[in-house]
């Protein structure tokens, strides 16, 4: 099998890079001073053993973050981030994550480390053995995994171009077996550049056998390995099972998972799945924590290993396998152990790899990074700019403790910096994102199917729920939105429940307008084209018009539209209700944009020191919109003879806007416990009335203090079926409501139930 | 009371003519020969004694159609001559209606007049009563009831315009028996004008009593009244309610309901809510069958009798009402019993209050068509103009019953014309169309919520369901009909559930797209525009393509839309599956447009053939479209070395288009019975995958001979969530499949247990 020609081949070249990734990565949670903490796993996080994205591993403190298998390291990078805002979310504002693999200050007592709190007993079990094994300390190691799949359409492209192997899954074994040996034997490379485990903290070691620091305590004999005497062969897949059985048979290890080689393969979730599939993908599990990496490994490490299993399957092996892949223990030690800043041993070999590797991305003409090799020579020729190096240098001017302490305390900022946002998925919409959010926290499997269409998939065990826009959803008939989408419908529909609506009517010509002049001259009533952009062409009489005002607001509607309407005008403040499967979760009141004086600033100051606010930004991406200082404020302003530069009394409240949408820079205002329920349950019933399950109501209410069944208290405007959830869960005063995890919750009602 | 001066008061003018009408029409079924027919009420016809629209008055054989209460004429119209289209068709091709208030010729054994066969046995034993009391016979006599109410507003407005009456309700009630009281009096006014039953058919009579034609038999003592004795007085409602049950008392009357009036004051549906609200509204049962008009009753007539009843409203009436009333009676009989073509005995009084109508339109600035008071005097001065005029001296030339027979047979031949519309509202789109069609059928009662949307509420005893475009309803969720408007997330969904749907890639740019040429070099794909348009921008490459044809395909799809797709082609013929609730009721073959040759006429010619088919017309208001002659289709014929006038070979086929879309002329074949239950299970399969419960999916089939399990024996193009039905229901070849039953059936699954 010639897998140097296989690789250049033609129908092979399409699918080089094709492949599938996935990051498990663990950390330990320390305090704000960087001291293991004492708490528990954060009950925020849906606590089953089984969550998809955040588990503990051996300690109740290590945290482990667990991506979805990805396509591209893009999305991988993206949910790596995202998962780590939902995790340092989820802690609240007392804790960070350690950045570093070798655990903070350990407790004197072995014993006081605390095992994992998990529900299943069997893994409590298994745990507690493995504490008798390796003991506690040991445990407290973290690092990074990095699974592995080369993609179907490659493997089989290269299994077409060969064929001393029949079966399938057969040769898909051999390839990743081949690879696995390589990287076994190589592998010292990578703990040369990414080794990133120089010193450990008090009380790791009982007595500290190292002499000084090194590259990677965590890779060498003094980290995380078997006992001697675990011994398996790669030599092929029956080979590598059976030992592995043996291993367990003889007392080696309890259980077949407990073998901690530097490359696990990989049949499915369970072990005996090898036996029957074959390999499917590798998890390399010898990185270790990036300390100078928010989410503890870099885009460029991820590219990097990819890229070297590649070079690995090109790449001839020795003779004899078993005796290959010992050679790899045994170099990787030495370079593990070797100090930070010197050369290593095997530089030669190192630039010898290096350039066979560029040269084979140019054979395949493989589109990778520019400065991937620049990196990679920089850091062989100069050890200071490892991973190790560059954390001993650091630690040198103060510690490593230090140095790793405020490193996370960065990344604590990052992540509360911006608490509405999720990381990785900014670009999406603002109420999409914290949905994502509050899944991920539940244990929720979240697939993005389209990313500008803000498209998800949930799953929770077999339960599938397709959601789009944060709220449109399965759980809402197609025609009740239908009818909401239109306005005529939706009031018809509403009259006949006998709620109040405007009365009106739509005319298509000046004429007909003009001849009902007689049904609305004596009462307040509106004027406007029946689609409005931005209240262009709306005219408000708030006590009735004589003829001529009123042939002028329809000439000036039907500028806008070919049809428009006349309407009744109901006075009194327009409050957004949010309804939810029959129960209001939250009301605002939305105020248009406006500042409040001091006696000393301008206008223009006062906007300025307003849209300072974090949560002010454009394009829906946060909570609140900033105020703008265009033409119409401009004009608003003029009406109220200021300008700009006017400086407002103290507390005089200044309105830069009629309408009070909250994306010209309108206030939100929850005032959810405030609104009696009589109102609330107008509002229910509207939306029942409506067959809607997820809606937005407004209510013009002129007194909520008068009872909501006396006549005209109230009237209703629309209902919309995509409401804006964001200004809810960040109001710009009062409480936030978090209308996203009362949408997951009625969407999977289990999570309450468990 | 002064309604003259409340009449023309600001406030109430601008309700004037608020209104709400309501007709009720009963009319005998004939075979074409104009004899009675033998066969039951029809069966297609949901069979419930309430059905809304269509029921039997006293004999099986006499029909009864009801129109919903409506808010204009207009409205009034559509629904009276939709119901009738409905009525004819459900009768079968065998059927009429006979046009004439008077029956035609009647069994000789009255015996033989089949009394309705209701379910509910009261309602049968009530009619063997009446047949007891006033013989067969004269309940075969058909009529039209006019059932009248003034508007809310405009009662509204009246009652503010005085301070006498001080309950609404009274006020209220004191208005409509004003306006009977006048109607009674001076309904010969109607019965001039209107009245339309000369002459009586074989049998009718036991011994012919009359001396020659009269103008309305039917208003005459020798119609449809009460025996003598029976007196009610309208001079308040409860005497009126006290005479009533006097009458049945004493025996006069077997229920209260019996009491023949030619106004009957209605509070509600039973007589006994007259007591608990007062009028409601009024029935005018005074009107003869119009002959001349296909639905019995003209829009004229409807107009002058609105009118009418402000007028009566507005004239003063007599001092003694029950005199007043009474004297109605000697007035009308006269009338009745006039000879159709000589003037009336009270011209003179008939002139006056013309001119004193005319007169009142003016004052109160009414728009009434001009026509009206132009045909009034016309019939006022020349009796031949009457209804009854025109029909006597018609029946002249040959019989009153061959006059009626053939009138008969026009209004069958206008309702069969195109079976596929439903008159009065053929300007919505035809599966709308088709859907209230058959819902009026199973007696679901059908309100318009907005007529341009297609937006129908139904409405079965208290289960409501609304409708739009026909098949948009509440049993389909709503991200269900998201997923299906993104093609991508279609396909991802579908491929996840392991159907086999194209493969492709979206792209941005031209380079992206360059760069996966290998990709797709050599194997059938496409490459189009992300959203396509009649298919512009679309290169299809069924064997590979090389690099230059690839490039300029891709410039090509870029000109029409910023993203573009490449997909796998799939080859084989595309068929539509109509799923409905897990089951396809039917599959479509679409073949595009095209004509056969006979060796004789030009493609021109036989273009002109195919279009002349009463199903090809244009804009989907017609089962298919007519064959277009455009730039585009002689483009076609040039490809294939024809002109418009080459005269192809005979049975050689001509394609004129590319694409099969019924749209542009292409021919709907229905395969449902042809294609295997193991692709139709593909299309349940995957439309439930989809979480959909109506839908229109593509599938691509190469072979229905080969086994759906093969390896690409299928391939999923799209799911459509709101596919058009009317093709299915009109193909031009095959069986039909009325998938709108299907969709009623499944929003109102209670039609069928019962």
């Amino acid at each position: 099998m010639d897998i140097k020609k296989m690789l250049v081949n033609d129908h092979v070249k399409p699918y080089l890079l094709n492949a599938r990734y996935g990051i498990e990565k663990e950390s330990n949670r320390v305090d704000l001073s960087g001291n293991l903490a004492k708490t528990d796993h954060p009950k925020s996080i849906s606590l089953r053993d089984e969550h998809p994205y955040i588990q503990r591993d051996f300690s109740e403190l290590q945290m482990e973050i667990i991506t979805p298998v990805s396509n591209t390291l893009e999305e991988l990078f993206n949910y790596l981030a995202a998962i780590h805002d939902v995790a340092y979310r989820s802690m609240g504002k007392n804790e960070m994550l350690w950045p570093l693999s070798m655990p903070p200050q350990l407790p004197e007592k072995e014993e006081n480390i605390v095992i994992a709190k998990l529900k299943n007993v069997e893994n409590v079990l298994y745990r507690q053995t493995l504490s008798d094994t390796y003991g506690r300390r040991k445990q407290m190691i973290c690092g990074v995994h990095f699974n592995f799949e080369f993609g179907d359409e490659l493997i089989r492209a290269l299994f077409n171009a060969q064929s001393e192997i029949k079966d399938f899954h057969h040769f898909k074994t051999e390839i990743y077996l081949k690879a696995t040996r390589n990287y076994i034997h190589y592998r010292w490379l990578v703990t040369y550049f990414y080794g990133a485990s120089p010193s450990s903290e008090k009380n790791f070691f009982e007595e500290d056998s190292l002499n000084g620091p090194v590259r990677s305590i965590r890779n060498s004999k003094y980290g995380y390995t078997n006992s001697a005497g675990v011994e398996v062969s790669y030599s092929s897949i029956q080979n590598y099972l059976s030992d592995l059985s043996l291993m367990v048979k003889r007392g080696l290890l309890s259980k077949e998972k407990e073998f901690y080689s530097p490359v696990r393969l990989r049949g499915g979730q369970q072990v005996s799945d090898l036996a029957v599939h074959g390999i499917n993908y590798i998890e390399l599990r010898n990185i270790d924590l990036n300390p100078f990496e928010t989410y503890g490994v870099s885009y460029e490490q991820a590219e990097f290993l990819h890229l070297f299993l590649i070079y690995l399957l090109w790449k001839d092996e020795g003779e004899n396998c078993d005796e290959w892949v010992k050679m790899g223990d045994y170099y990787n030690d030495v370079v593990a152990l070797e100090h930070p800043l010197e050369h290593t041993k095997f530089k030669k070999d190192a630039e010898n790899m290096i350039d066979e590797m560029e040269h084979l991305v140019q054979i395949l003409d493989l589109p990778i990074s520019d400065t991937l090799f620049i990196h990679l020579r920089e850091m062989l020729m100069d050890p200071s700019k490892t991973l190790a190096g560059r954390l001993y240098k650091e630690s040198g001017k103060s510690s490593q403790c230090q140095v790793a302490t405020s490193i996370a305390k960065e990344n604590y900022k990052k992540s509360w910096d911006k608490p509405y946002q999720l990381t990785g998925f900014t670009d999406m919409e603002l109420s999409t994102q914290i949905l994502m959010f509050d899944a991920i926290q539940q244990g929720i499997q979240v697939e993005i199917l389209d990313r500008q269409d803000q498209f998800l998939k949930l799953k929770l065990k077999d339960h599938v729920e397709y959601v789009k826009n944060g709220n449109m959803t399965s759980v809402d008939n197609y025609v009740s939105t239908l009818i909401m989408e239109n306005k005529t419908v939706t009031k018809k529909i509403l009259h006949q429940h006998a709620f109040r609506v405007p009365k009106g009517e739509e005319f298509q010509t000046i004429e007909q307008a003009l001849r009902s002049y007689d049904f609305f001259s004596t009462k307040p009533f509106v004027v406007k084209p029946k689609t409005t952009n931005y209240g262009l062409g709306i005219s408000i009489f708030k006590e009735g018009a004589n003829e001529e005002d009123y042939h002028k607001a329809i000439t000036l509607a039907f500028k806008e539209d070919n049809t428009i309407l006349i309407e009744e005008f109901i006075k009194g403040t327009e409050y957004r209700f949010f309804v939810i499967n029959d129960q209001v979760y939250a009301v605002l009141l939305r105020i248009p944009a406006n500042v409040k004086g001091d006696g000393k600033h301008t206008i223009q100051e006062l906007v300025n020191q307003k849209n300072n606010d974090s949560l002010r930004g454009s394009d829906h991406r946060t909570p609140l919109e900033r105020i703008q200082l265009g033409e119409l404020e401009k004009l608003m302003l003029k009406g109220q003879g200021y300008q700009i530069d006017s400086i407002p009394k103290k507390d005089e409240i200044i309105f830069l806007r009629e309408n009070s949408n909250i994306s010209t820079g309108g206030d939100s205002i929850d005032v959810t416990d405030q609104i009696p329920d009589d109102y609330k349950k107008i509002a229910v019933d509207a939306v029942a009335a409506l067959g809607a399950k997820i809606c937005g109501i407004d209510l013009i209410i002129e007194d909520t203090n008068v009872p909501a069944t006396n006549k005209n208290a109230y009237g209703i405007i629309e209902a919309n079926f995509n409401p804006s959830m964001y200004m809810h869960i960040y109001p710009y005063k009062g409480k936030s409501r978090r209308l996203t995890m009362h949408i997951i919750h009625y969407l999977f009602p289990e999570l309450l139930q468990s």
